[in-house]
């Protein structure tokens, strides 16, 4: 390997190979050597690949490290790339932070931040629309609109999970506006067919629950551009139980909501995710929580399945996608031109 | 008990009661005692409850059963009603078939034969419609019109199910259609969201597997007014199989038809019931499949709900629905005004 | 079958059987006859069997019936029994009030309501010793203490479940008692076994979470002396949900409440039915918490046990018992003296 | 390390072990670097293991890369063998097509292709000759001829799995010659112990369906030689419904076929997993149907566990083999010696 | 319903007819009356229906009922037949044993039990004549002898099971001989394919563990010749264990039994059914338990399918049988002609 | 790097990383390669982690290794330290055994070692007087005590499990204590609350099955005290069989061992794991085999809650544990101070 070194992706680099990368450090933990001396795990990662370094203290970057180093910021560095039981690796010979001129040579911050490809100004104002418009029943449409309100900052950027789906910035106002507009589909069309129901599909609930079903998502994640993580009372209580809380407290404040409409709307969150095993305590059972369960399911599995086609690298010749997607399925792409 | 006797519903019956009743005919089997004589095993029913009677060599209607009776007629017949192991049984006193005069007593066909609430050739029209104007891959559109033209009497008239979900008259043609606006509906957002797919989503294929994913049911079940039943073929191979025969065997004539556009309906008509235990043998593994499971399950979901939810009776004071529904689930009804 | 009639428990009826027995009316509902005419349905039972009773408008004691016959009072029925589609049925010869003169036939109240074999107050002052003594955290201790003074007589009523375990008057407090005296076994044990744990197990929340586990079946279960029965909420909600909400609201004004207390308070009661199939849409993640869920869970399987082995009838000569209890097991009851 | 570089097999190299091999080339991708420079992704194997090796631009031999070689042949390679994420890799330091001298230094391409102990010829002689003689429903013989006959070629070298069990050349006759001999067996031994079955148990279907019932392995995969793999049609629909397709096209063409054989051979083929989970969408109705999937299951199951035995390398002292074959269990050896 | 009585099945009188009958009496407990007279539970059945009849203190035959009444023995009845919720009951009128004269009036015996259509002298000699002349492990072979010869009475006699298969005099060694001839074919066919096995497949094992697997049956049930019942060691301990016992204390007698055969023919019995949820702890972990628990298990499933077919009545016009079989399956019986 | 080397534990080496560290080697293979020369394949591992590390015939320590090596003792090696698909390796550059002068330099055996905190003589003695105060049946008594004297030393000693739980010396005595303490709580405890139980609730019966209940763990694993391993009989038979095995002997010289006590004695160790997915054959049947089960439950799971917080790094500051412990679940730590 010659004296020039290539400039590639961290996430392109094969085990051994020694290259330039920009990277952006995403965690920091200072720990102790049994012999009394202080080191740093360091992670850095791209947009596809997270890979671990060590700074040890006899490293002239130890004290940059200690000092200066924060997560969420960027750096160009030199390394070899390894693979150990602990994941990827990365041996480092040089490293400094981004500066104006890498931008020439490639550097987009942009790459490591994925985001919703809507503008959340104007997903905000579609939702805040919907409920509006379509939440006749109007206690209710009061309680959704302030919940809106005053969330409103959080609504316009976390991400809906981790991982999985709509894992990005803006991600959850993405995943929830569009469960909103086919609950609002189903709503109507359905509406239309079974007239004789008692009591009537209630629109102004399907849509109130489509808004709010996955509101626990607020506290049940701690937002960071650089990746969203659980919150303790996330791990130990869940999404669901903390937006159920959320809308309690909210509805608490709104004099005239009626019982059940609130005891509804309630089950509508607790049921969302349909069965047990797949975290929601209690299947619905009611029309309007049947409705968002399935809005909410089919948004999230179609993400899941679209952004795999989505990440096809251009020249694939395969016919099938690998399984290392959230489905954990291979997704045909198409016969080859030959066969 | 007095000497008038009362003309009840036979599913109104109570065990032990002795009443009037207007029943259909549903099956009449000839057997054998053990000392030689014949009888027949005869089934009537009602709406809601199917009722079984003997009728012995010795009763003055044996002959009339021997003869005349058939299935899919109506009787007027005075009866104890009983349970047994064999479940409801009535013990016939006096038996004859409905004439003009029972009308004014209250006797309606209709009743008996649940049927769509929408018009077969409405919906026909607008099924073809669709496919005309949204199938836009043409040897598609032309293999899709050419199976409707075809089946064009036996898609107006049977039964999506004999039981379970649209299990009447016109149920199929209603439940394919809802399918496919739903369907229809999602892959136009869809296309809207994810524009980088590669390949692109199909909204012709969606389409199409909408409208065909249930085709086997023309082979799979035996439609009668009366109550569809399984054929051989549809117990022993299966709905699922028995449509992509039926598509297959119509696309062979179609010369232009794309290869990988023909696996890809299969594949969709194979994979819409998901998992193996819901039917399917293989999951979808392309976004039009998993569209085309997710418009037909929601729609026979919640069909299931909203038909529990019409035939609450009149007058009903609880809370909750019973569980003798398809979901096998209390639907909640509402909170008693008193609590 | 003579003239004089057996006076027998309508559980030992043996269908077709016709005799004397006392019941308790524990539902009674009104409905119409196709024909208009107002009838009742009415449920009676003793401890072990339910029937329903038909009273028609043409019947003497239609008038009574619609009057003065009450929930939760006792009859003196004579009557014909039987089995059909809808379960035990009475038919109604001769019924009512049961009176003073009864008593000298045996008649007694309280094989009708079945409670727990300890006296509440007792039960109640040992518990409130336990929070009392054993909860050293003092904010935590006073939550305990002012949620068990605010339901003190709810607490001393009611039963643990409609059926399954401890379902009958105070066996709430019965099984609460018991959970946490093992739970307190359990903790002081441990706490010896485990003491280099970070952080320490808190004995402290053991005994709070095993007293407060079940809380929410407060407005779970609607109770009645003759049977307790969901409500609304504990259908769509569940009692896991109710009771974290409970605590949660009295935690609010308990000010030096410790935020991560509360926390680990509110897990045990999430997680304490430990599967998302047994309804715990989070298992234990602290030492606490998996306390709690086995306190719990042997005190109930045990109750089921235990009752199994109660119940066998005097005289009784087989080697298990019937399958027909909450474990759906036979229970081995011994050999049998000649083997 | 010294000079002289020992000569192993592949997967007989410790990460870091620098040696040469003798390998098969088994794919070749064409692939791009960010800065647009091509480069090859190859894969080697012998009989047990498969490594990676990235053929770069800048190396001696990617002009041969690109223009000469070839799936399917060998080479003799010097290489360094490490450990990824990617799995097995290889760092190529020379490499070179086999010649004809290697044969000298042990080089054996039977090595690399494993094939069946038993000659084809006279495995399909023998298959041929069961269903003349044991099919004695003439249409349904003629339909089973005329596939073997049509089919010959492939049927003779194509593997029963791309892994699991029979993954070799020659794996799929032999598979199916033992189950039909298995099914033989099985339908001789009912025949003689049931006569009273209604109706009879069919040994001429027996023995077609066992000869047919994995015949979609012709479409559902891709043979060659150093390795099969799925084709598309295989994953989106399934062998058991491409087998199907192939004998319904055949039965068409058999005049005087009888429908229910067909429908019969049909259910064969479709229920021969048993299990849903197992790939069947309905389990066996039939009695035929039943012993062809107990042939078919006994003959791959026991050949996860005979192989197993038959790979436990010389000088071996455990008690139990590892658990990496297709059974995921450690198969018993023996007792060591000295205990 | 006319002056003389017909004469019936018990297993064919509908609910609320009154016929005579020829019964056995299968089981008779005394009990009390609330008022203190003793009355008795009695049971009589045909081949396929058991009923229920309560004989009281004032009855006719009560005093016969308590002297002479005995199980096993055989009843003329005429009495009413009805359903309750414990299940069938017989209404007696008149009762007394059955004489001499019966048989003319078609009562036979061999109706009531039902056995093995094979003779067991002759199944036992073949089975014996199987471990001599296949068994060449002398040692293993004198094992198996032993047991066979000292058991002999009761593998002549005993049933398979209480109920689901082989469940009839002499059925157990019907099964074991079908299982043992299975298990031979097997073992001598994989011996011809893997003949590199390390170590070989062991036949005499299979022999041993194909005559032995079920053993445990002998002590598990206890027969009687109307109908076998579980002892309280085989509900506890199972047939399994039970098996290995019995094995483990004849092989203490023989002197020069290998080791490790024994724990290999223990290992087989443990096994035998494959799977935890099927009652083996432990799965099969050596070629010769595969075999066996396949020969056992298509033997179980193959008899409960074929039974099916042989008991269909004449006369039936249905293509699928009932699910009330063993298989919870509707078989194919057959296209109806004029489909 | 530089020339002085860092000595680490083997756990907290990085791969790549060069260095001296203290070792136990726990196994050593002879093998060949394939021209012929010996190797060997060693094993070395400190508390946390085990390497494998290859010895060619060309080292300097080869011949020692082949004369002098053996399993359970203690090596300094420099090597450096890799991951593969084998796992951890070590490359040794050098290597020597321990010897006196290491102990300063922090060389401490029991790190390697692990075993309960509570003495075995403590433990054994208080075990024994339970047997003796708490079981009063004298022939279960008796049986209990001998089969403690006769193996006292192997139950002093052994460890209850080779990974999971109690994996260390002494392990199985400190289990078998704490569950056989439990058993005795509740047995006290339950017997108080349910008198009317038909028979009683047995305590000498539970306290002896807690003490026998893993009893088959003396022949299932053989105990080394550098880590246990299944026997063949462990693993082709079980410890629940071969538990009940040991009872049955010892039982079989207590005459007056009545023998409904033993069998539930044995009941409750067949049935002690409670499913058959977890081991058990048979669920609990009776309340002692239902405590027993309980009382050996939490012991074991708490323990792998306990240990996975007795284990926590100081200075750790993450919220939750990993999952790599025995629940596979992450346990809570404790919020930050800063949130």
């Amino acid at each position: 390997m010659n004296q020039s070194h290539p400039l590639m992706l961290l996430s392109e680099m094969e085990p051994g190979q020694f290259a330039d990368s920009f990277v952006l450090l995403v965690s920091r933990e200072r720990a102790t050597t049994r012999d009394g001396k202080p080191y740093f795990r360091v992670q850095f990662r791209d947009h596809a690949l997270t890979a671990t370094a060590m700074v040890w203290s006899d490293t002239p970057w130890f004290e940059d490290c200690e000092a200066k180093w924060a997560e969420g910021e960027f750096y160009k560095v030199r390394a070899r790339y390894a693979e150990s039981k602990y994941g990827p690796q990365l041996d480092i010979d040089r490293i400094r932070p981004v500066n104006a001129d890498d931008t020439a040579d490639g550097f987009d911050p942009g790459l490591y931040y994925s985001r919703s490809r809507f503008a959340s100004e104007d997903m905000f104002a579609e939702l805040t629309g919907i409920a509006r418009e379509q939440i006749t029943e109007i206690p209710l449409q009061k309680l959704v609109l302030e919940i809106l309100a005053q969330y409103e900052d959080q609504i316009k950027t976390i991400a809906a999970a981790s991982k999985n789906h709509h894992a990005f910035t803006g991600g959850y106002l993405e995943h929830v506006l569009s469960v909103t507009k086919t609950a609002c589909f189903l709503a109507d069309k359905y509406l239309g067919y079974y007239q004789q129901m008692q009591p009537a599909l209630n629109k102004s609930l399907v849509i109130a629950g489509a808004i709010l079903h996955d509101i626990g998502k607020l506290t049940e994640l701690e937002y960071r551009p650089h990746g969203s993580r659980y919150t303790p009372a996330g791990r130990l209580i869940g999404h669901i139980l903390l937006g159920r809380d959320l809308v309690r407290e909210h509805a608490a404040r709104i004099e005239d909501l009626n019982p059940e409409t609130l005891l509804r709307l309630e089950h509508m969150i607790v049921s969302h995710q349909n069965l047990p095993e797949w975290g929601s305590p209690i299947a619905p059972h009611t029309p309007e929580a049947l409705l968002v369960h399935y809005a909410d399911d089919i948004d999230a599995k179609f993400h899941m399945m679209a952004t795999t086609l989505e990440n096809i690298l251009p020249g694939n010749e395969d016919e099938f996608s690998g399984r290392d997607n959230a489905l954990r399925r291979s997704i045909f792409l198409g016969l080859k031109s030959t066969e």
